[in-house]
């Protein structure tokens, strides 16, 4: 199997970056749509405009497609910033993952339950998603002490990235509404704030 | 259709209500096993030892046949009570919750996509498993209210069922870890009583 992998891809050109990076795109938009468990190699084919063979070659499995696609997108890299003040970091980081909440909800939703059970799917959206985020967050903090607003690490600081990832993925699931701007300034004011000022 | 239906349901005996409980079981089994989207009627038939026409007799379709098994769920009608102290009502709650987490938030991954584009279902988990414990954490405000512990009803009360909830699925979700009772403690004494004590 490996050698017959092997001459195959010496025999056809590779794909391209951008075709790849295409195809992830579209894995992405139906795992929105569908959710992992409905997801097929032959919607992507057919939606991608190739052959399932073509996917095949590149990604292996549909699992490792997934993955890959996950492993692409670096949202977190693009977001936070002193502001000046915690509230204001807090604020803004919010307004930055608000604005594209309703995305981001609905492929963590997609890929929920895959993501309890397939530990290299785990692994990727940890790298992907997660770290970048925790990071941010960590940043956050170590502001506020430098400036005083914090006086120690506080004990609430290992639990931001769960408030932050609630405060965006619970309003949707609890409430069928989206997280706005207001419903988060509220939740930084009454929940994160008086969370990370009490020690 | 209907008619025909209608003449079926005439012909043939109902299900009993055990069975039929029975078969919700498996449903869910199922669901946790393999996430809503790879759910099948048949993967049911096969598992509940039964056909594919009986099920749809009863049921209809997977949607209905997994609002319905949703519906029979009321778990939070068994949790909660009086601790005599907020911390204490608090920390009674995660401990009943937290025995199944396991389970819950399983449940809860395999359902979470399909909740947030099935109205239905969403309306099923919602009267099954959120309304009791909304009721439940109003009742663990009001009654640290009575006991003079909160001046008055605090900000972040509104929050209280997304603090749970976080609590209980974001560590499974972020670090692939349960939430035990150790780290929930600590989420009781450094997330919610700061943020439910300060107004």
């Amino acid at each position: 199997m490996h050698e017959q992998a092997v001459r195959s891809a010496v025999r056809r050109p590779r794909m391209t970056p951008d075709r790849a990076s295409e195809l992830l795109d579209v894995t992405l938009d139906i795992l929105r749509e569908v959710g992992y468990g409905s997801l097929s190699m032959d919607l992507i084919a057919s939606r991608g405009r190739c052959s399932k063979a073509t996917i095949y070659r590149q990604w292996g499995s549909k699992a490792q497609m997934v993955a890959a696609a996950v492993a692409a997108l670096r949202p977190a890299d693009s977001v936070g910033g002193d502001a000046g003040s915690l509230r204001g970091d807090l604020l803004l980081l919010f307004e930055q993952l608000g604005s594209r909440a309703d995305k981001d909800t609905t492929m963590i939703a997609a890929l929920h339950h895959a993501l309890l059970t397939d530990a290299k799917l785990a692994e990727a959206f940890r790298v992907s998603m997660l770290e970048p985020a925790r990071e941010e967050l960590a940043g956050i903090v170590e502001r506020a002490m430098r400036r005083q607003e914090l006086p120690d690490r506080p004990g609430a600081a290992q639990f931001l990235p769960s408030l932050v990832w609630s405060a965006l993925v619970a309003r949707p699931f609890f409430e069928g509404l989206t997280a706005d701007a207001d419903y988060l300034e509220q939740f930084v004011d009454d929940v994160i704030l008086p969370a990370l000022q009490h020690s």
